[in-house]
């Protein structure tokens, strides 16, 4: 294919112009005063990512999250993950500082720890992450058990994370595991979205907005 | 870490047990009473991916989405996507032949042609897909672009796919852009969700729904 084929249809081709269209439209349409001030052009690009601008009214946002994660991904931090699907969602080129996006799903250990201890592999694979862990940036955009499995470990001592983002998807545990990140023993600054919505795209476009700072 | 940290919460961590659990909840939840019968395992994963009953509202499948998409994938048509997120939700163990997932989206061409054209990265890499794409699987569930683009190029000639799962999620294009699919003079069957939802999770759950047939 060497030429462009024939316009049939009205719409907008030119991709800054489509963003700042739909910035602005969730803009118009999302009541941000609940979202603290330093937060919202997350809100707006979580509210972008799912079509949805009533997702603000889910969204829980620990007053220190972005002041805490911004200052860790400039340092360099690392970034931890529970699916391929947020890591592929992560724009590295917003990245400050050229931070690892680390995933351990695939790791040829998982399936075995999985099988041994009883849990997901999702689980499994977050028991991997190590001491890097430790002041480092969480997003989990896809397995409760993978949130679970974290405040369990953080609560026997594991590395702590400078902040989570958690907003696993879903109908069995995801509820559960997001409101034990805001009620967890450890305070870290966390972003939530509660009940069953959340998932790798909302993940992902937190840490795109959080990754390049206010747009 | 060696040792699985003591359990701390009531979840469920076993997967398959999960899995069960979260399609039992959203077949209970869910009226399936509008989508063709052979459809019904694609919209149960559909809802599952995003948490969401009521995305069932939006779903619109052509009556030969699920026996055209199927017997493709069967006899190894590749499937072609439209953003990485796409590429990585999609279960490559459940794909029936072993099919190739496609995406142009990092091609070095991409940037280049989409200067040249005036549109985006995501419709210009719709634009390498090339003759493989007669008679192949295509998913799309970021870029309005990208289906407004395949849509035009269909008009010209250009290659047919078999079966097309076309959910874009977003504020400007992207209801039309399903709008179009839905009314396309080409009549090839479709997965639509109607409206500004949609996303890679939906449709990487929609193709690994088709790709293991019902369950």
């Amino acid at each position: 294919m060497t030429t462009r084929p024939l316009r049939r249809y009205a719409y907008c081709a030119d991709g800054p112009e489509i963003y700042r269209e739909s910035f602005a439209i969730v803009r118009a349409e999302t009541d941000l005063s609940g979202i603290p001030a330093d937060a919202r052009h997350l809100a707006v690009r979580m509210v972008h990512a799912s079509g949805q601008p009533d997702l603000v009214q889910d969204m829980r946002f620990h007053p220190d999250l972005v002041s805490a994660g911004r200052a860790t991904l400039l340092a360099g931090a690392p970034l931890f993950v529970d699916s391929m699907m947020v890591s592929a969602g992560i724009t590295r080129s917003r990245l400050p500082a050229g931070n690892e996006v680390i995933c351990h799903l695939r790791d040829h250990r998982v399936e075995q720890l999985a099988a041994a201890w009883g849990t997901t592999r999702s689980a499994a694979a977050v028991s991997l992450w190590g001491d890097e862990l430790e002041g480092a940036v969480v997003a989990i955009g896809n397995a409760p058990t993978a949130l679970f499995h974290l405040l369990e470990w953080i609560c026997e001592g594991g590395p702590r994370p400078a902040a989570i983002i958690g907003v696993p998807v879903g109908f069995v545990g995801s509820a559960e595991s997001k409101q034990a990140l805001i009620e967890h023993e450890a305070g870290i600054p966390y972003l939530v979205v509660t009940g069953r919505r959340g998932g790798a795209a909302i993940a992902a476009s937190a840490v795109n907005a959080l990754a390049g700072g206010p747009s």
